[in-house]
């Protein structure tokens, strides 16, 4: 078991600060836990409650600007889960990321961008995940990534 | 505990009756228990065993007409769980909706759209759901909306 | 409980084998094991390590070209899965099977194509598997198919 607040203490080494857990965009909730999992609903790349990264990946946007925003909302994921566990500690593992991105037809650096998100939960949690990327067509907001993710709870939080 | 038929009666009042459970298009099946969950497969907005609603938001569609495939397939997903379940009332929440949807490139209402499952679900089940809103390039059928779910059984289906 | 080896013999009669499981493209693994469940990251459709079959369907790709991918994807979760159970006879099902491809924006045959798959593993697992099949606008490296697969451990696995 990491002491209290380990993991926040390594994300703000790393230069990053939780934000508040984002609102949902309609009639639905953020997360829902079933058994020892943490659904959570697609998170956005916000910042400060405002879709911060939009635009197709190899057009108006970089890879590097993918992977910022797929950064972003991994952090808003990170939120959601926190909250929903009593803290980022009492989070146990991730066990799949969805990534989806928006692009033009001929771009094919998806794993590159998805990493942006990879790499946060990796240097948070010891165990690796799963993760699927996917170039969609369009995007909730005119966002260009959109992070589908899956938690499972820590042992304490189980009880 | 809701009363026996507590949820048909209110889908009654709402309008709606549940169509029959839809038949796959492939060699799958269109839902499979693992141990308290439901999970289905993808679930077009069939009206009468076809498609009832074609081509792309934003285009050929509105937002409107999206709602409205978006609540058709979700009065499939019903059928299907209700009938795994022993019951629309045996069903105990919805876990996850990933509402997958063709669109222009431009299109950016994704959450409006999504909610005509939403909404449904909400007006069904006390416990809220999480939810997923993508703008596939294509679907099946040339469908306008895909709805991939998860569902819980509730207590007496669990036995 | 079928006799060692009993679904790498079917595979073989099939005229299939079962690749090396393939290396993860970033910083994730391919496999998680969660409870009695094993969540695979996205399959490429690869062989020999290598994006087999890339392009679009209905303009590069044929729908066969297409089943072919989505077989190819599906030989590649098996690999993963019999690897993580310590053979594929100690896999217990497959739960739901997630297919997307990268098409023209008219194709409809998602169905057609998702099938490769699937009778693969309806050849293989006794028990049906759920299936959603969408129509992506990219995929990584530019494969045709990607797959993501969850199963279902077999009771001497669970152990």
């Amino acid at each position: 078991m990491p002491a209290a607040g380990e993991r926040l203490i390594r994300l703000t080494e790393l230069g990053f600060t939780l934000p508040n857990p984002p609102q949902p965009l309609g009639q639905y909730t953020t997360v829902v836990r079933a058994d020892s999992a943490l659904l959570l609903s697609g998170m956005l790349p916000l910042d400060a409650g405002r879709a911060a990264v939009t635009g197709r990946l190899g057009e108006e946007r970089t890879v590097e600007d993918g992977r910022y925003a797929a950064r972003l909302a991994a952090l808003n994921a990170l939120a959601v889960a926190a909250h929903a566990a009593g803290g980022l500690d009492r989070v146990g593992r991730l066990l799949r990321a969805t990534v989806f991105m928006t692009t033009t037809p001929t771009f094919t650096a998806h794993a590159m961008v998805a990493d942006g998100a990879s790499a946060l939960f990796a240097a948070l949690f010891d165990e690796p995940h799963t993760r699927v990327a996917v170039g969609a067509y369009t995007l909730p907001l005119g966002a260009t990534v959109v992070l589908d993710a899956t938690f499972e709870l820590g042992d304490e939080a189980r009880r």
